[in-house]
Order: C-alpha cells, then structure tokens, then sequence
C-alpha cells in the first residue's frame, strides 16, 4: 500500500517535542515545514496537508497521540478476540481522566447537577426521597442565581453573576485575600482557557512563552497553534524537579538575545507531568521575576486539591502575590481551575475557570470579547466549577459522607502515588521522583545503547519505542517523555496514578517483569 | 476623566464591519491597526491594547457587543430602580437565545440528562414515578455506550462512539444517504467547530472565505482572528435574501485577481441574520460552483429544525450533493449542527456536531489533532446533540407530550414571525423580508439625512444609532445591520423573533410608537 502524507510526514515530525539544547543551551523547535510547500500534491482533494495552516500541521499533542491510537486499536482486536494478547484489557495510564479508571463521582455535586438539569423535580414531593437536603436547597439557590431560571439559556460571556460572586467567595476563602467576581472567566475546561490567553498574548513567531520542560503538551501545541515561540525553562530533575530563578533568567536572556519578546511564564503547580509543589519561597521569587520582567504569571493551578505529601502545601499564585503586597496594579496574573482534576475528576464536564487579574480594563474587554464569540461556557461545567469551590459545609446533610467520599479518593491517590513510585525505583536503571501532588510519576528510565538502536531502526524514539513496548506487551498505556520535553539525551515517560488501588498490584507485576525482559533483551 | 485606550480605540474600530463596497465592488477591510504601533503607551500595565495581538484587537462581535453592554446597564439601573425608565425590563432581541426568554426545555431531554447525571436515580424505585419509562430506558442506553458507564470522563475527542453512532442514523434518517459515525466530532455549540475549520484552512491573511453578506458576526469574528481574509458574497434583499451563483463567481474571481486564495464558501440555511430557506436547485448550484472550484462547503445548518413556511423544506448539503451522485471523494463539505437552536434551543447546553466528509485521512487526521487539543467536548452537550437527532418515536411513552411540546414552540415560532414582520413592514420606510426560517427578522430601515447627520455628529453608525434610541425607548434590544454586513447606504437591524407569544402585541405597539417619534423627529 502507498504510504500516505500523513505517515511520511509523521516521520518528519515525531521529534519535534524532542527539546534539543545544544552546547550554546539553544533551544531548537525544528521546522520541518519549510520543504513541505515544495513537495507536489498527487491527492484528488483540494485540502490536503501540504495546504492547511501549517502551524496545525506542526502542533503536536502526545498525551492523545500515536501511542493512544495504538491503544485503541488494541482493545478493538481484544474486542473482537479476548485472547488476541497477552493481556485481558487496556489501563489507560496516559491522561488524567480519573472516572475513565473507576473513580466515583462525588455524590452531593451529581445531586445538584440532576436538579438543576430538570427543575421541574424541585416542585416534586418523591424528591426529598431521592435527594439530600443540602442538594435540594443548593439547587434551588442556583436555579434561582441564572436569570429567568433559564437553566438552557446561553449565560453572560464571562459566566453566570451569581455563580461568579461564589467562586470568588471561595478563592476568598482559600487566599484570604479579595477576590473580585468579575474578575472570573467561566471556561470550558482550563485548555480553552490557556488557548484563549495565547491568542491574546501572541502576535508572531517573535513572541515567546516561557514553559516548564517538561510541560503539558497543551502549551506547546497552544503556542504553536497560535504561531507563537515556546522559550523553555529547564526544571531540575536531581532536585525534585526544582524550578530555578537563575535558569529562568538565563532562558529569558537567552531569548532576549535572539530578538524574542517574551510575553508569559507559564508556570504549573502542582506539576505535570513532574509532580512537584512548590515552595512558597520559590513561588514569591518567581512572582518577583515576573513582575521585574514585566511577564504576565499563567498559572496552571488545577492540581491544587492534589497535594499528598505533608510537608507541602499549595499556595495560589494570587495569595502569593498578594502577601508580598502586589496588588492588581503590579503583576498580570492569571489562575487556572478546572473541574476536571481535584478529587472529583469531573474531566467529561468541561467546567473551569480562570481568575484574570492585573489587566487594565480595555485588555479585559478584549478578553470578554474573545470569550464572547463563543458566547459562553456550558452552564453544567459552570455550576460544577461552583460547586468545587463551595462545597457542602459542616452541618449540611451531606458534609460528612461528601468528606468520606472526598478523603477517600486523596488518601488513595497518596497511596497508589506512593505505591507506583516505589515499584518503578525498583526498576533496573529507573529512577522517579515523588509525586508530591497532581496526578503523574515522571520516571527517568537509562535504556541501554542497544535498545536506542533498535528505536533508531523503527524511526522511533527511543522512549517512544519503550512504551510501545510495554503497551504491547502489557495493555498499560503511558506517554514517552518527548511529548513533554526532556533534557536531551534523558528518557522518560509520564504514567498515571489513577489505576484504582486494588489494581497497583498486577500493574506493578506486569511492568515489573516487562521491564526486567526489556532490559534482558537490549542490556549492553 | 481621561479617556480610556479602549474608548478611543473604539472609535477606529467601531465602523469595522460595515462592509464597504466602492463603485469597483471591492470589498475593503479597513485597517486602522497599523496606526497603533506608533502610538505611544502610556500604561502602567505591561500588556496593552496595542501590543496584544492585533488580530484579537480587530475581531468585533457585534451580537455581543455595545448595544448589549448598553442594555446591561440600563437593566442595573432597573434592578436599582424600577422607575429609572419609561419601561420595567429589558427584551432582548439581540441573540438567539430561546430559553432566556421564557421558552421551556423539552421535558424528555431533560429526563434523561438528570438521570445521566445522577445515574444512582437508576437502580431506585422511586424513580419510576418522577420519569417517563422511555427517559429511563434511554438513560440506561447511554449510560452503557459511555465506556465504563463514566458519565464524568473525558470521551474520545470526536465524542463518544455509541452516541456518534445514534447522531449518524439520525442524518441517515433525515437524508436518505448513508452517514458514518467517523464523520462526526461532537463539539461544544457550532462556534467552537467554526473556529476548528478556519484554524485548519487559513494560512495567511492571502487565505480568504466567502460569506454572504449580511452574515452571522461568528464568520467574520473568526476569520479575523485567524488571520484570513472574508471575501464577500450580497445575497440579494430584492429577492428574499437570494444567493445568486454568478454573485458568487464575480466575488471569487475577484478576489483570485487580488491574490487571495478562496479556500471555503460559507453558507448558512437557513439564513442567520436573513431568515430565507435556500431552494434544493439553489443548493445543487451552490455544491457543483464548489466542487467545480475546489471549496471547502461549510454548510451552517443549524436552523434545520426553523422553517416557518410551507413552501419551503430544509435538505442538507449532504443530502443535496449525495442526490447529485457527489460521494466522499467529490466534495469537502463540512455541515455544523448545534442543540442551541431549532425547537429546542439548548443554547447553554453547548452541543453540537459537526459532520465532515470529502476530507483525505491525512488532513482528517489534522482536524482530529486539534479536536484533542481541547481533550473533548462537553458530555452533557454531548448526549443532549445525539436526543435530537433521535427523538422519542411513534410508541414511546414520551411520544405525545415530547410531539405536543414542539410542535407548540414550532407553530408559536412561525406566528410571531408573521406578526413582527407584518409589524415591522407597516412602519414608515420600513421593509421586512418574510422568515421563512431560522430566529431572526431583518428589516431594512430607510433612514432620514437629519437622522445621519445626528448619528455621525454621535461618532455612531447610523443604524446603531437608530437601535441605541430604540433600547433607550423601550428596552428592546435589537443588533444595528452594520454589526452583519450590509450593502453600503442600506441600514438595517436584526431582531430575533423569541420573545413569547403573549408579550408580541406590546412589543409591536412600543416599537411602533417609538419609530414613529423617531421619524417625526428626524423626518426630512
């Protein structure tokens, strides 16, 4: 069969999240696309991928990329034969997306949602059998906050008021510093929300963003979408993934130099994939920078309700800066929430927010204007991204089997964290750090000279070419670390913890004795 | 008080989509941004209006846009103090927003999100009475296409697969041609798959879209803020809003003389802000126009449900050019569908799809990456854009009362539709083509000179004007034409035909009375 554009420009492109720092620490985005326009098109089509926006075709976005396509092709042959592998099922250990793994919805925050998708049960007398209390009365304050009760009408651009003003009552109250509810942006979901502050904030390929390496591939694929420059800073792997200023400022130069105008650190704590949280010390300095730097802070801060090691704590950006006495005027902040992380794992709901602060008013307006012309946020992700941040209190009907369902899932994740971070230390030449919050371990694995031929042989990575490996033989679906970035030279993978906790054991075991056959067939 | 950035950005910006075509046709896009480089910033802030990105700066979305930020603040103003005006609320006409008029959501589709969200409501008793049997049953159905049953995980970034499944047999259905479930990407609303398709097709601002003028503000909003060119198509107000192909060639061939390179035809049936219904043999000569010249066809479609008149009927694009022998390999054709509109009007639910055929893998593949970019589309939006295009049928328990509920909002729909347009044609220079379809009335005002002077003496389009006056009159909140496009001297406003039945003969009289005081004022 002929070989379509698509494969030979895979080729072309499967390295492109390879962060490369030559001996000048140069970082090098390859642009491949400049000889695609000269290649001539033979497809009866007149789209085709040598016409579209190029900055599409360059855009990479591992965490749901080849390998996940593998994977999906795997269950449909164990769909179609159970004993077509080795292996009775796929664990999706690529993304975040804790109900896909058997995690529960959290009970009181269904409750409200069903009440507020049929209003009509309110007025019902068997209701009172099927609901709790607090959920009843919460659903009728909400239905009562959306103007005309018009639970399927399009909402002001920015979200409901009423939901708003709670969400800022609740960033109050985690702060303990203001909170301004126009200052809220209801989202679909953190991406469109990054996506959105991109479009504003790039104007050329001249523009820069500074980005954690490793990243989430969102912000990569989100500058390159937008045609902007991704200004990498490196974070220290020896020392729990630190975050140095002195790196911050050398990439920022750095950039400088090379006629970038930097625009944004992006920043995400707790990390992903890496894990980390950051010291609140280590945060002012970064606060400092930024505002000396002029950079606007986008903070990634969905991770905040996944902390699992107590010597840590999370602290927002906005507290941060606010205790250091910067107020709306001296640093362009923006914080980002979704309902999809947490406890809850709302992932399906698209439900976020982002807190817009230090903007002068007619930039906000653009930031309303872009947000409008997609007329607004879906309201069931609206009143969930409420909901997360006003959850039922001591004294409702649901606060304590809300607090059992809550505490159960953070003590679990601390402990399948703990659990898989133990097992891949184990691992011949894998070393990981701890994950100290979000919901990944980010294990640096030594393969041997042997094994990275074999990867070169199948144009592959080679940590690419590992965790095809393991998919094939395990079912476990992992994302090499190139689709992250990574010190060149190194190899990683992002795994998950969400596989539910009676399940660590046989992941433990299957990956435990792939690993050892990997390295008994390529050991050097 | 010093005049803000963004005031006096305003007034470069505020006339940007009133389409201007000179004695050659040409259609020019004015560019009032080159001349903000050069100004001076004096902000405290780091970002500004002049150094974001200028595309962001330049996008205008007029059914978002001052008049509606005007009526907020006339309704605060109520809120505070109900004797403020000479009316007691707010009617806002400006956007196709059913349900935040009164209109009721459909009680099955209700039922069965609830009990998706809740599916503990499932397995107990109690809810056999408080639903109908066949928004159980339907319940259960999707529930268990969702892998899992995880009604809160991210899906597959084209949507589930069962409820893809359900949306392609619906189109079978409707059309009478096979459909494939690999076609569909459930989206959050048509807005986000517009954008989607515009990032994939423009380049470069050399990359250009025919729109008919007038169109929906969506189109020109982002084109702009993708960078692209909007290469104008007048539909013909003397013929209904007629779609004329040799309109069409002309446009195409001399915008092929400019340099840019047409990549799509957008077109919307029916008609936003227009209201006509495309006859099939128009439709035919729209699909052989675009395969003869290698477009894209984005066929906005999501008024399907909307025809008022009997001599009209709604057929798909798809339909249409399948009927024609055009299969897969003939014709891009690229159909958006939403929950927001038909009978339903599920605007805040965000659903929709779009259906996208006559693409090569490779550049399909493309559109599937930027789809996961975003992870997924909402759920909720998701199940609710697979209930319509699968109603309750002939036998099921719903049947009668879910038939009864829209066909009373159907029926409503085209009686306030003849009595505004019947309204709005009885006012002194007033014209108004009939709605055939879709929410929205469009009627050409013939303004006096004195009444142009007085708006340009505002700095005010003539036809915001009239519709600023209109608001502060009455409260009626209508869209000034300039905010769609129209041909240069003619003035119109958009006005959606949703405010409920019983409040049609109040809006009437104060329309009437105030376009009467206005022209008594201004009359030549």
């Amino acid at each position: 069969m002929r070989k379509s554009a698509a494969d030979r420009f895979r080729h072309l492109f499967n390295r492109s999240l390879v962060f490369v720092r030559n001996q000048n620490q140069q970082y090098h985005h390859p642009s491949p696309l400049r000889s695609l326009s000269s290649m001539a098109s033979d497809s009866p089509f007149p789209v085709t991928a040598q016409n579209i926006n190029p900055q599409v075709l360059k855009c990479q976005y591992a965490v749901r990329g080849e390998i996940v396509t593998l994977a999906q092709n795997l269950q449909k042959a164990l769909q179609a034969n159970p004993d077509a592998h080795s292996f009775d099922e796929i664990i999706y250990c690529n993304i975040g997306n804790p109900q896909s793994l058997g995690q529960q919805p959290i009970t009181f925050f269904r409750e409200v949602l069903a009440l507020c998708d049929y209003p009509a049960l309110l007025d019902k007398s068997e209701t009172q059998g099927l609901f709790s209390a607090d959920s009843i009365e919460r659903a009728w304050q909400l239905v009562d906050q959306i103007p005309g009760r018009a639970t399927g009408a399009y909402s002001h651009s920015q979200g409901i008021q009423g939901l708003r003003d709670t969400i800022a009552a609740g960033i109050e109250e985690r702060d303990g510093f203001p909170c301004n509810a126009n200052d809220i942006f209801l989202t679909d979901g953190a991406s469109p929300a990054v996506h959105m502050m991109m479009q504003l904030l790039i104007r050329s390929e001249k523009d820069g963003i500074l980005c954690p390496i490793p990243q989430y591939p969102l912000y990569s694929a989100s500058i390159t979408l937008h045609g902007g420059h991704l200004v990498p800073y490196y974070l220290d792997e020896a020392t729990g993934w630190g975050l140095e200023i002195s790196e911050l400022k050398k990439q920022l130069e750095e950039a400088k130099s090379k006629g970038i105008s930097v625009r944004a650190l992006a920043a995400i704590n707790p990390g992903n994939p890496t894990g980390q949280v950051l010291a609140e010390d280590n945060q002012r300095a970064i606060v400092e920078f930024c505002k000396q730097e002029g950079l606007v802070l986008l903070a990634d801060e969905v991770y905040q309700e996944n902390v699992y090691v107590p010597e840590k704590k999370f602290h927002s950006f906005k507290k941060v800066s606010r205790s250091m006495g910067y107020g709306d005027n001296d640093i362009c902040l923006v914080s980002f929430q979704s309902v999809s992380k947490g406890y809850h794992g709302e992932c399906g709901k698209r439900g976020g927010y982002m807190e817009v602060t230090g903007f002068s008013p007619d930039v906000r307006e653009q930031i309303y204007k872009v947000a409008s012309a997609n007329l607004c946020s879906n309201i069931t992700g609206q009143i969930l991204a409420s909901l997360i941040m006003s959850p039922p209190k001591v004294g409702d009907e649901s606060y304590e089997s809300f607090m059992a369902e809550r505490g159960a899932i953070l003590s679990s994740l601390t402990t399948r964290a703990k659990a898989l971070e133990e097992a891949l230390n184990k691992l011949e030449g894998v070393t990981c750090n701890k994950a100290e919050g979000a919901m990944y371990l980010f294990p640096r694995i030594r393969l041997p000279e042997k094994a990275i031929k074999a990867a070169e042989a199948e144009k592959s990575a080679p940590d690419a070419f590992y965790c095809k490996r393991l998919l094939n033989a395990t079912g476990i679906v992992v994302v090499p670390g190139s689709g992250f970035g990574q010190v060149p030279g190194t190899w990683h993978f992002r795994c998950t913890i969400l596989p539910q906790e009676d399940r660590i054991p046989a992941i433990v075991t299957r990956l435990t004795e792939f690993h050892q056959k990997f390295m008994d067939e390529f050991r050097d």
